[in-house]
């Protein structure tokens, strides 16, 4: 590139939405990355840095001047700035939090205090509040003074003398009712706040349920500390379904496609050596029947067929069973009848296959004894999986462990043994 | 349950939200969920009917008498009317159609005139709309003829004598600004509207990167349509997700976790036998070894190894390439980089593996050749593994196949043949 292409490359890079700056950038190799975020103009450099995944913003972080990143934080909004300074070297945090305005600093301790993945430390302090006892006209009146709202604002919350959450006001309702009513009349006081200690999960799962766009937050006294917005829902949903797609290979959420060599390998790595115990373990049940392989070397041939159908079975059942429990859906009351469900289509699309398995079989070895033995075998290995597929999310559940993270590789585990087990263990007591 | 609790239930269903008898509803085997629907008071039923998975739905709406489902399909807004209407029997969607007042029918027609998936089929009617050359003081005056505005109305559509859409006027706007000033110098003539052929995952895409809470739909000729709201989009971005989680499995984002058993062992009997396929494929290449393996039965005994962890390392590449790709971070531009990064990545933990497995194999049998024989066949499977992971969802996306869908199957079989293959051809070449 040439010094005019940059310089019209960064007349061109003014023009483009900071979700599409980071959308651009997240899909770049590191070393382009930083160079395109050197010619990010500092207007869209704070909220292009919010919008960017958290490993991906933290590769840029660690590069960047101390004082261009005070400046970029200057503009940036008290949950993302929350999240972002928790990682940052205690040097680093310090410059920043200095150079914040007395009110900002505020804010940013408020968030801080409450745990991540809270309410606490979503909302923003971006809230419009009005009294209850004063009119619409004066609610009118106030909002003129403002140049504009904040972005996602369906409503003011209204709050009593001493600062205690009463109900919401929706703009809808300013602009409709007259101009002389009062806000408690007018408001809705039905408007349930969510309380700065609930889980995110919740608060997503409340504003789906409520069509909300914004909510307030309160404190256990129901005194007014900020308000949660659509987009941060969004978020969540998004980081919840990652988690649960990503979860099942080892992978985090965050995780960056376009990360250096050495770091994506040592995570990645990790999961391979948690598998590799299992493949080991799978490996000594076929050593058990080492004599019997020894003998009837078809089995070996065939061995991969029963533990491959186990496992296939076994996953959709699990996958339905991870997600029935994250949607709230299973509970003590139908997870008996789920896994009476599940154990019958085990069996029937055992029997199903094992019928088909054992006519092919047939047809390659001629073999009576292994056509049966293996149609037995995959009949065992079906329902193994069916109940291993709703047992162990359960579990898991119970244990307090992600059932996205640890259930495939539990649920294989359960499938091979079983699956080599039940062929080469019927093998060695009906051919040998 | 006697009759009094019959009482009791009924009276308390009528203080559930219609998301939450939804969800309730969801969560129940088929028969209480239609003991339960009969007890769902009538004022509930449409908005708990359209909130319901495609799949539930289904299930109620065919034991429902005609009248009762016409009269539920009158307070149903029209995209669900639209979506519902499409699946039922003619003879009911005509009843349906005859019902419904000349307004909606004519709203519906326009909804079914466009594609499912698309703007024009996500769209509702209740949009409220200004000329742009009237006076802010008009359209408050307009506003208080409402008794109260829809759900996620942020802004009044602005449209000239014609019907054309202008752009949009903020409710904030009209709040803060002064009541003489116009309509067109208000409004903000930046805000796209969406053409209603437009997909839906770009939609959601538009909505996530401007923040917008509703958005105008517009035919070519940019006459309104109608308007796209924020929970249309939450619906989509789930459905998206859903499909990504469930479609590695074979299963259907709508698959019901509590539907019949036949029908649900119907469909995840096929997704079996496509796998199947697969497996005996791995038994045939295992078999063209069979007088190795006849010969040195520890290689039955370790084989798994090799195949599993290749099939591990590919699905972290896989599930990483075909999210980059629905996130369109992956262009031609980058995708050579990514392939060599996950070349490179394979190669690095191929090796580092190898040892280990070598070592543990080393341990076991005191082999030095099955040992070296296994660390090699590690080494290659992880780099196929890893150039499969990246080279299937891009060459299934070219050919218009949903790589969520069918990637998971395909990359299997690469590990599992290229396992067995390198891991009993190179014991055949070096140890007999």
């Amino acid at each position: 590139l040439q010094q005019a292409d940059f310089d019209q490359l960064k007349f061109l890079l003014n023009h483009f939405h900071p979700g599409q700056l980071a959308d651009i950038l997240e899909a770049m190799p590191p070393k382009e990355r930083k160079q395109l975020w050197d010619l990010i103009p500092e207007s869209q450099g704070a909220d292009t840095l919010t919008l960017l995944h958290d490993e991906v913003r933290n590769s840029l972080i660690v590069e960047m001047p101390t004082e261009e990143l005070v400046a970029a934080t200057e503009q940036m909004n008290v949950s993302d700035l929350a999240d972002m300074i928790e990682e940052l070297p205690e040097r680093i945090r310090q410059s920043i939090e200095e150079n914040l305005s007395d009110e900002i600093r505020e804010h940013l301790e408020t968030n801080l205090s409450f745990e991540e993945g809270t309410a606490g430390r979503l909302m923003s302090p971006d809230v419009i509040t009005v009294r209850n006892d004063v009119t619409l006209e004066v609610v009118l009146r106030y909002l003129q003074l403002h140049e504009d709202l904040p972005d996602y604002t369906d409503g003011l919350m209204v709050i009593d003398r001493s600062g205690l959450y009463q109900g919401k006001l929706l703009l809808n309702k300013v602009l409709t009712h007259d101009k002389t009513s009062l806000v408690k009349e007018v408001m809705n006081s039905q408007h349930p706040a969510i309380l700065a200690t609930t889980d995110e999960h919740e608060v997503a799962h409340f504003f789906e349920q409520f069509h909300f766009v914004s909510a307030a937050v309160v404190d256990e006294n129901n005194y007014l500390l900020g308000r949660i917005k659509m987009d941060d829902v969004i978020c969540i949903l998004r980081a919840k379904s990652d988690h649960a797609l990503m979860g099942r290979d080892g992978l985090h959420e965050e995780e960056d496609l376009f990360a250096p060599v050495i770091s994506s390998a040592k995570r990645r790595t990790v999961w391979l050596g948690i598998n590799l115990v299992t493949a080991f373990l799978a490996a000594w049940v076929i050593g058990i029947f080492a004599d019997t392989l020894d003998k009837i070397v078809a089995l070996a041939v065939l061995m991969p067929i029963v533990a491959s159908m186990g496992g296939i079975a076994g996953s959709q059942t699990l996958t339905l069973t991870i997600r029935g429990l994250a949607l709230d859906q299973i509970t003590n009351g139908n997870s008996g009848w789920l896994a009476r469900k599940e154990v019958l289509i085990g069996i029937i699309s055992g029997l199903l296959w094992a019928l088909v398995v054992a006519g092919m079989v047939w047809l390659w070895f001629q073999d009576t004894g292994i056509s049966l033995v293996i149609a037995a075998a995959i009949v065992i290995n079906l329902v193994a999986a069916a109940a291993a597929g709703i047992a162990i999310p359960l579990i898991l559940q119970r244990l307090n462990i992600d059932p996205a993270l640890s259930g495939a590789v539990i649920l294989t585990t359960v499938t091979d043994v079983v699956g080599f087990m039940s062929f080469l263990g019927l093998a060695t007591y009906y051919l040998l």
